[in-house]
């Protein structure tokens, strides 16, 4: 029960602080969303901020668990699974209408100046992602499927940043265009170099 | 003097909402920072998202000016050009803190999804960004600087967003990391390919 209100807690605020950022977005809505008195909140969440920390683990923690899914696969190309993992996020903002972007850009470009808290946690979960992505790319190299002169924490980390800056610009042209040309320069151009 | 007001609120509302986003940013808060009563802002005004609308016609009237003046000059390769147009930017954000960012990149981010007049604007100025770029590459290409299978729009689009990407992390990690990687990757491996 208690673990249900902070759910549905977790499910409003995940809902309209991705949708329509964080500083739009205000406790009153996301408590009346969620079908949960204010009181109620506090005994969960120390505050908004307390509540943006908890998204951003919740959603790291999902983020690994399909890393997890697609990029470990030992009897598939590593560079195919990696390619395959920003595929199917292409086919997933497709089908979602080219909306939304991912959460841990919005969040660090929103408040990464205004939250030393969240801004701290934010670059932490970067670092997760990158290094996450950097075991793929180093699976490669010893493959023989990536050209050892690579560094693959740095490349890790570049194709984390172009991603988000990708669906920056899908949010505004609302089309797929974005997400073609990074598959297209980070997979057809800077892996195959 | 009416040129003088309308430049106050512009001024106090691209300080406002380049720091702290668009819907954090109340327009009393602007008309209080510009010492402007609310009757005047709808003279000059529609509404906040015109001006915010103007604010983004004034940036990208700063970013062709800054661009006419470091990519022009036909007496040094245009890939240097280049290169030192985002150098600038990076030294920029270290004299600067490391905040703030793109504001086309912010705005394309917090209103995309939120205010089709400002998210169709935004499209037209990234446009006119790569645009500009891909001029630069094409020269790059006419002058034999540039491998010609690159397909300079393409690599423009990717480095306008490439570099909006490096600006998000660089706002959480707040380190010159991820603009050193974005020079790394794009004028030290992709361009150079």
């Amino acid at each position: 029960m208690a673990k249900d209100t902070r759910e549905k807690i977790l499910n409003a605020a995940a809902q309209l602080i991705h949708r329509q950022g964080y500083n739009r977005t205000g406790l009153q809505e996301i408590l009346a969303t969620a079908g949960v008195p204010k009181g109620s909140f506090y005994f969960y969440f120390k505050s908004k901020e307390d509540l943006a920390l908890a998204l951003v683990n919740r959603f790291i923690e999902f983020w690994l668990g399909q890393a997890e899914e697609l990029l470990s696969d030992p009897t598939r190309p590593a560079l195919s699974r990696l390619r395959d993992f920003y595929a199917i996020r292409r086919a997933h903002f497709l089908e979602t209408g080219f909306a939304v972007g991912c959460p841990v850009g919005n969040l660090s470009q929103e408040m990464g100046d205004l939250s030393p808290v969240l801004g701290e946690r934010l670059d932490q979960v970067i670092d997760t992602m990158a290094g996450r992505l950097a075991q793929v790319l180093a699976e490669a190299q010893d493959r023989g499927e990536l050209a050892l002169h690579h560094d693959p924490q740095a490349l890790a980390y570049f194709i984390v940043s172009s991603w988000q800056g990708a669906l920056i610009r899908m949010k505004v042209c609302k089309c797929p265009e974005p997400l073609d040309i990074f598959l297209e320069m980070v997979f057809g151009r800077l892996l195959a170099a």
